[in-house]
């Protein structure tokens, strides 16, 4: 079907590797591409080159970060930085940053454990979170130390899973002054009873709270 | 949330304009781009220049072409150039292509007609086709002519509206001789006529074929 049209071939290879795009969507992308101005073609592939050449990871949370090593959370000043919310991904991050009524400060695992895609703790940053914990605990010669880790990793079986694990990693350091925590599952706000599955409804009622 | 993250701002801001991706995956799409490799980014900008700076459109039927000024449709010697398939965009060409049964040419209109979003008459390739069937006629010395015209715009209202003013406007021009064609309209095959919506169904019976 692409015969004679090389580059719009090689275009839609290289689209199929972008996430998000279903392979019926390819060929609208591709077309959106040819119609629009050169000029708003080139200006995505420069901001796609800078985002590459200028973001990196934050060194202590691995949030995504431009001119400092450390990202504006870490260096924030009104953060608490006893109180670590591990999350999956960067936009689970921002998924609670838009609340803006979470003042402690993160950590990003990159991932969640799920040996069938081969994703084992060593592809995930624990061993920086458990590091970050130590580091954290005796700079403070034991005054102020790590107050609570929240586990916030999806309620999905990798994301329990990714949880449990760090949690016993947490107690086998011997960390035990810690608090860990989990997010609460339950009803959604705005969702109706009626269309939710059993096992959330279960979570709903034995996480009752009271009235 | 962006705080001192602005390259990264500016590449959600230029990923919005690119069609389906929901504003929910744009993070998503980002964070790709983010952990991939330099190279692969790199690569896929190269493709999206090169292919603004090659490909173009054909000066016959307006789908895609890179070397020609035909496309390799047009320029095919196996295909029979007095059937003109007039389809809205270049991808329902490519669902056309992808059954190897058709061996027409096509006619790509770039839309339908759509008031309420302000595509008239002049925003379409329909002048061009018009042109088109004449000078087949004309050329010919009524010897082979264009023989049929399949309106193949999608079965929604702005399609149907479409097909019906290139029919007007085919008629008015004096063709009696050309046919003019819709395609069918029905249960599409693989389908459960139960989750049928009643005016596909009013059309599966309308249309009934004998067996």
């Amino acid at each position: 079907m692409f015969k004679n049209v090389p580059a719009l071939q090689k275009l839609i290879r290289h689209l199929q590797y972008v996430p998000y795009l279903a392979s019926k969507n390819l060929y609208r992308v591709a077309s959106h591409f040819l119609s629009s101005d050169e000029k708003d073609v080139k200006e995505l592939c420069n901001a796609l080159l800078e985002v590459k050449s200028k973001v990196k990871k934050c060194k202590t949370c691995f949030n995504w970060t431009e001119e400092n090593d450390e990202c504006y959370i870490c260096r924030s000043h009104s953060r608490n930085k006893n109180i670590i919310c591990v999350v999956e991904r960067w936009h689970d991050l921002l998924a609670i940053e838009r609340g803006e009524y979470f003042s402690g400060v993160y950590h990003v695992l990159g991932g969640s454990l799920c040996p069938l895609e081969g994703v084992g703790p060593d592809d995930l940053n624990i061993e920086a979170l458990l590091k970050r914990v130590k580091s954290n605990n005796l700079s403070s010669n034991n005054l102020i130390c790590c107050e609570e880790i929240i586990l916030a990793t999806n309620p999905t079986p990798e994301g329990e899973a990714t949880a449990s694990f760090i949690a016993s990693r947490l107690e086998s350091m011997g960390c035990r002054d810690i608090k860990v925590s989990r997010l609460a599952s339950g009803v959604p706000i705005g969702s109706s009873l009626e269309y939710m599955d059993k096992v959330t409804i279960h979570k709903a009622i034995t996480g009752r709270q009271p009235f």
